[in-house]
């Protein structure tokens, strides 16, 4: 049993990490807490609670929250979690952090695309980025565990296999992304108003998204070099999931076995990538809710083209899912636990 | 006052036909069919129809719609189409097929896709491309119209201005569409089920849609050279629009005001086509119910990339919208009438 | 052709009038004001405006407004129009005005319910309520009218023809209403966010939604005595409409056949008004984007039970074509101009 | 541990109840069959199942079912569940029932509603109806148990303790009832398409649905005399969720207090029925994917009215969650066991 704090439990992932918690069978909620100076019922903010529980809401107290917790979750906005991930993190704890602040290492590029200087900046080389199928290792001794983006996951998991393996050519990355409206979170906003969404479908951002600097450096990683990619995400009238469809070109001498192949090498083990058969493709639905992410690849043979696409809840896989897995390896936990 | 028949009134494009055609006020109509046995009352089918008119669904009949139609619609499945078209034609009336039958002239490739030998191919040399923008003046005189499909119309219009102007290099078209549900037609399929559509998405006929021979057919007209493209659909969970996002890479010397230019030369003076400021993107919901194609520039000095978006209502310029408009330049009529 | 202005055109009655009366074949419409400080580009706006035009979007003058038209629309929020009405009333305009503040003839129960002083008390004798199936002959040559709530509209048809005859009992009347999300206006709020109304459905201001009182001061119009109702609104899921399910008991010696009488006669004539044959139902579909009112009928002659079921589309028929028949009314145009 | 079977996997029902079983820490699913001639691979039917289970979808074999399972759930439409549940009882197991065939005591009626002869009448009398708030005690001896219908469950939980306390007139009892789509199955059917349901509200069934005799015989039980009640269902445009709004009148000196403490006194215990506050009332998206019954109350000490609103998730508490509280409670499992 661990004790588990969430810090900005109001939120959309926040709500989805009490929700996935609370029926974890390892885990004890210790603390919840919003920033919100009259903290509401919990269970006004999450009717979907059990009728009977002890949870209430609270404001935040540095040391109540420490005192009490071996693992913290912060869900709190961009830009605002990365003061109070140093004061918890130095004073021993293990902190996983939903937001951006730890995921770019480059703090001049977080700078631009946040809109805000990076005040722990010494921090940055101990956070580890939270995604489990490329990190596990580092992962399961981090303190600070950055927790990805939903875009870059579904982008992430889909390239990882051919950029590793060198199959395709880095000058051609297009990714399509489209996204459920809870990426977006409960702020009140013009743009999701259900009767802005509601039978609409539009671009947004277009080229120009703060997820794709996070997305480039991992890309890197992956394949060794400097890699750009053309990214346009759009806003879909759901409230949960993203699916990408990402359009490569092949390198030469690569055939379809060799693609199938990296795909069956680097997820076969993997508790929560699902490669669909070839020519089959995942849909929102297929991962709604849980935390898969689906994968169906097209290729041929006599085509340079090749074409991936990937689905994830973008709140479960994409966000708090995936933060309760990196709890899991942190703790050491069956990596599932709780989680199917 | 032109008199006008609908054959096959009861689908989606049927539907929308009339709705148009009753509040058009050049328009008569005098015919409605379907191919139903048991005719339904039309106020059944289309209940937003007026509290009073006097229309009747009936079951077609050749002599009939020839005796009373100056223009008449086939609103029918595709491979449908074609005998009936012939029929008509050669009574001397002219035809506006909103069916795929007519659009694509090489008949090998409509057998592919469309899985069934043509049978009168003698009469695809007469027929004529419906789309206004390109093929105007021989709407005029045609009298036999191919109305476009949904997802060429709105990949077309984009590409047109930068093929025609060889912007763009024609070795990298990647096209991904996202279609509302009315373009799977009103027919009952797992497909189209609400538990399946809501909250939901997902792609199609990856790489492998039967509008791709139209659109590249299309494409080669426009650049003078075999262009092939890379195309994925996707199924939106909203009834009506599709849009369209577009990948390209210049070709160099190419500058952002080119492009731009080459779109107001292209459209200034089209009804229908409008294109947004340089940056601004359209959105289903703007074009909703409209016969309107809006149309979106993502372009920089400083990259390659060119990104184009579309969005049309798929059942307006995407089909009956378009049919209408084709019949006032057939007409004589100010191209814009009744669509407005 | 008449000069037309609208006060309010950035909500959603605003710009429904705005999109009916471009159409409006003897509207020219004149001025479009908003309360903003800085106007936006009505384009913008009403993205779905015809590509050519030359409306612009204003800040409010009343001189320029009293100069200009010959009608003006007010789609003000309650409470803030009367002082308005007053002022364009005093010059000798004709208002038409979609807010609550004249619907009400007992000052007491305005202020109670709408939580301010009525400041223009004197006028609201010269105020018609613009419900033309019960005020025509009135609204024909008034100067301020007071356009009823959607809820009032989709109520008071069903009701006017059984009560009028004194069909039903008065001491059982209950409404069961369902609205669009429309219905609560363009401005966020938590109850509006995609998120809280995607897939959702709920009761609201149960038995005290503030159009009880203007329902049942029309009710009592009707029967000649005081009537109260049982009314719980609810929120749907979608952006337009309104069905109201009403359930009442016959009075003794009430059979079918008087029911269906008091409906068609109410309602033969009237063009907006269309009675569904018995046993059969409306839907919000068969009604959406018309200024139609569908209503359908329940009874037995072994049954004490009447069930009336309305659908109109809470934008058109419960606000801006409701506006515009008033208007067509007033002027002297067909009552259906622009409406069909 | 106990070995469960699930007969009719395929549809909503089943694949709800697969979904919850297959979580459950004291279950093991021996068996899922299907009607189908060529069963589909289950996680084609079920996606969202973990990656890695040993499940598969078979032909039904009544020894086989017999010889691995304990218990056997029937997801079966009705009419077709009665000579499968007869033969699996008379083997000796348990089996839980959850179409309408041994819902309804009076064989009469059933024929009536159901259109079809029951041929197991002498099976009636060992039947439970498995509504665990009621007939808890006779749930733990039952080796047939009916389930109950959705529309049933929400109106029941909420009328019981006003029935059994005799607080409100038993003349006056209106029922309006909005159910999710996914209450008329996966059978393709017009009122099913996307197209028809997106953006639309109707009723259907008005005062003749097939659950009316399954609850008047139950409100029977709760009040000692023969009920009636009005009731009309509509069909939202969501997936899941009903929500009931029930119409009474109060008994003559029936206090708020008292109808409070009834409920109080009926639900306090219970473990999956959640009492609002006075005046606060309960949403969809508050039970959906849960097994609550969420209720909330409107009364007043000025008025005669009361209103009741019940919301519960369809396919849970309406269904497969209800089902599996009825076989926790069979075998002496804590009744919540895999269900919160």
């Amino acid at each position: 049993m661990i004790r588990v704090s969430v810090v900005g439990a109001t939120g959309y992932t926040g709500i989805e990490l009490v929700n996935i918690l609370i029926r974890h069978p390892k885990v004890q909620i210790t603390s919840l807490t919003t920033r919100s100076k009259e903290p509401k019922d919990i269970q006004e903010v999450i009717p979907t609670l059990p009728k009977h529980h002890d949870l209430v809401l609270e404001t935040f107290n540095l040391k109540k929250v420490v005192t009490q917790s071996d693992i913290i979750f912060l869900a709190l906005p961009h830009t605002q979690a990365m003061d109070l991930a140093h004061d918890l993190y130095k004073k021993g704890k293990t902190v996983i952090d939903l937001s951006a602040d730890f995921r770019i290492k480059n703090t001049q590029l977080y700078e631009i695309w946040y809109g805000k200087k990076h005040t722990k900046k010494a921090l940055l080389g101990d956070a580890v980025y939270g995604l489990p199928e490329v990190y596990r290792q580092k992962i399961k001794k981090a303190n600070l565990i950055a927790n990805p983006g939903c875009y870059p996951t579904s982008i992430l998991l889909a390239l990882k296999p051919v950029l590793e393996k060198g199959l395709v050519d880095l000058e051609h990355i297009v990714v399509d992304s489209k996204s459920g409206v809870s990426g977006a979170g409960k702020k009140l906003s013009e743009g999701t108003h259900f009767g802005e969404v509601n039978g609409n479908f539009k671009a947004y951002k277009v080229n120009q998204h703060q997820h794709m600097p996070e997305v480039e450096s991992l890309l890197k990683q992956f394949s060794g070099e400097k890699v750009s990619m053309t990214f346009v995400p759009h806003l879909l009238p759901i409230e949960r999931g993203i699916l990408s469809t990402i359009y490569l070109k092949k390198n030469k001498g690569v055939t379809v076995t060799k693609i199938q192949k990296a795909f069956q090498t680097a997820y076969e083990k993997e508790p929560f990538v699902r490669v669909k058969p070839l020519g089959t493709f995942p849909s929102i639905k297929d991962v709604a809710h849980t935390n898969y992410c689906d994968i169906g690849i097209w290729a041929s043979n006599r085509s340079k083209e090749v074409i991936l696409i990937s689905a994830i809840d973008n709140l479960v896989k994409g966000a708090s899912g995936q933060a309760i897995q990196n709890m899991n390896i942190r703790v050491g936990f069956p990596e599932d636990l709780g989680l199917i």
